[in-house]
């Protein structure tokens, strides 16, 4: 089998060599093998966090990982964030016909080291396949289920503190860079990674953690003004504290990029009360993903419901929400 | 908002807008409107039954239902046919740019109404755009967890009977019906329903249910290849007992299509103990969406790891997999 032709999505004997050959060879597990339409598992606790996101992005391979990696790190984060220990992964394709089946594999085996690595199986998937130039070579759902190590979010105060686990932008300049072509001097890559080994152990030793959230779509701007909304106090965010790659700098500057509109894939912030704010920051340098991590402002009554940033040059002004999108299909 | 922009899967004020006025207007609940990356559910045990599927039917409207209405049941069966009571769904769009608004709106809202008919809360979500001609107007993904009511499959033994629960390829024949503008004489709709309603009540009361599941793409010759395959057991099916309805016969014949390799949506076999199958028939005659059920073979040691079929010219042949798929993206 080299390409994937409509047959691969008709549940017949193609799908069974498919299946075989291309997602139990790298995935295989108690679950996977039951071939069954659904799984049976067993969760820690009667609450379960339930996540879901569709991957869509272009290109499927960009520098740091491609959309495999992406689609497993995205859901997990996604679970993460909600003060959860990612348990059990789904995975849908959306496959257009004539895709290349060695690529598959590439993303599937992308797929079967991080779950490996994280002990995060894949438990249940499904395969659809279009007919040429009815998708863009391969769309990916993943949802998973959690258990809830603390429940978040917490009642937020005026005082606490904005952590961003590091540099700002990464994945979207990468992932504009591989798109155009652009050579860096140091090559960036997308930051896209799996962040609940970062969270797990910080939830389990500090009560003060109010809230996290990936930023992703929409960037920090976008996370920031979801907070926000509809609250009565604000967040005020400080420029010249935001860590930013020079790489990314320059792009922002040579396109006119904001670079806080701009998607992380393994980026978050962590909003804590004030006491437990650089332990926190002490504990997530350690860990690779988050060794650039710090305070980039704070909870304020100045501008209730509204972001606030202190300019490099001094004047303030406030962070709108991202209306359109610099960058479609990002992630 | 008429029609879908690259903006509203950017994570920014357009996807407030699109997420108000298309999802939290007819999808509303505790969870949806915390607009969280993920929800935290309570279960009823530590066991959680998970099924994903995407959908990809072409067209998105068809007699007797949507792709909206499709989504919903498909998860809800997986879950049903896994012996397990749906809880919770998630429902991830991935959308072409400029899709019709009003399109959305009839498909949220028939998600919508099976949603609270069922007490089946849609409780997560994403959602992505991507350029026209990118992909073929929408494609939906639902996740759902369940509690389970009792562990399938068990133990299948000779002797045990095949029941369906009722006419075949009504779903397949009415979407092929919609695609070439064919009109019966008496229109024939997709038998699209969810089939927990019936499962649950059956599951408590008999032990003797082996193994359910529903009759999707590839057909009933899949599904029973599937339960065969290298098993020391076969199936053997009667063609006489085999419930088709008229309209589909006179498809089936015009087209050259088989109907054993055709989907439904909204039947299931179950394999039950011989002692308990006329029970059960009884109280599946009683239910709308399995008024026709019956008998239509057994397990039998005549052909270990096959399924035979009595024709009704009296020769028994083997039903093979089906190796293409007759109606592609028929789910």
């Amino acid at each position: 089998m080299k390409e994937i032709d409509l047959s691969v999505g008709a549940g017949g004997l193609s799908f069974q060599h498919f299946y075989h050959k291309v997602i139990l060879k790298y995935l295989s597990n108690e679950h996977l093998i039951q071939a069954n339409d659904a799984a049976i598992v067993t969760m820690d606790s009667t609450e379960v966090v339930m996540a879901t996101d569709s991957y869509v992005i272009n290109p499927l391979f960009f520098p740091g990982g491609d959309i495999g990696k992406l689609a497993f790190c995205g859901t997990v984060n996604d679970l993460a964030m909600m003060g959860a220990r990612p348990k059990y992964l789904s995975l849908a394709f959306i496959l257009e016909e004539g895709f290349e089946v060695e690529k598959l594999k590439v993303i599937v085996k992308s797929i079967s080291t991080l779950s490996k690595a994280l002990g995060i199986p894949v438990v249940t998937g499904d395969t659809k396949v279009v007919e040429k130039g009815k998708a863009d070579g391969l769309f990916i759902n993943t949802s998973g289920i959690g258990s809830p190590i603390k429940r978040l979010p917490q009642q937020i105060n005026v005082g606490d503190k904005i952590i961003i686990s590091g540099t700002l932008g990464d994945h979207a300049i990468a992932i504009m860079a591989a798109r155009e072509n652009l050579a860096f001097q140091v090559p960036l890559l997308s930051d896209c990674a799996p962040l609940n080994l970062i969270t797990e152990p910080l939830l389990k030793k500090y009560d003060g953690i109010k809230f996290m959230r990936d930023v992703t779509r929409g960037g920090l701007a976008s996370v920031l003004n979801e907070i926000v909304s509809g609250q009565n106090f604000g967040i005020r965010i400080d420029e010249t504290c935001l860590p930013i790659k020079s790489q990314v700098k320059s792009a922002c500057e040579l396109f006119g990029l904001d670079v806080l509109g701009l998607a992380n894939e393994g980026k978050f912030i962590i909003i804590a009360s004030n006491d437990v704010a650089n332990q926190l920051l002490s504990e997530m340098h350690e860990h690779l993903h988050s060794k650039d991590a710090c305070i980039i402002g704070e909870v304020v009554t100045s501008y209730p419901a509204k972001v606030g940033l202190i300019t490099k040059l001094g004047p303030e002004r406030i962070i709108a929400w991202p209306v359109s999108d610099p960058l479609p299909r990002i992630c």
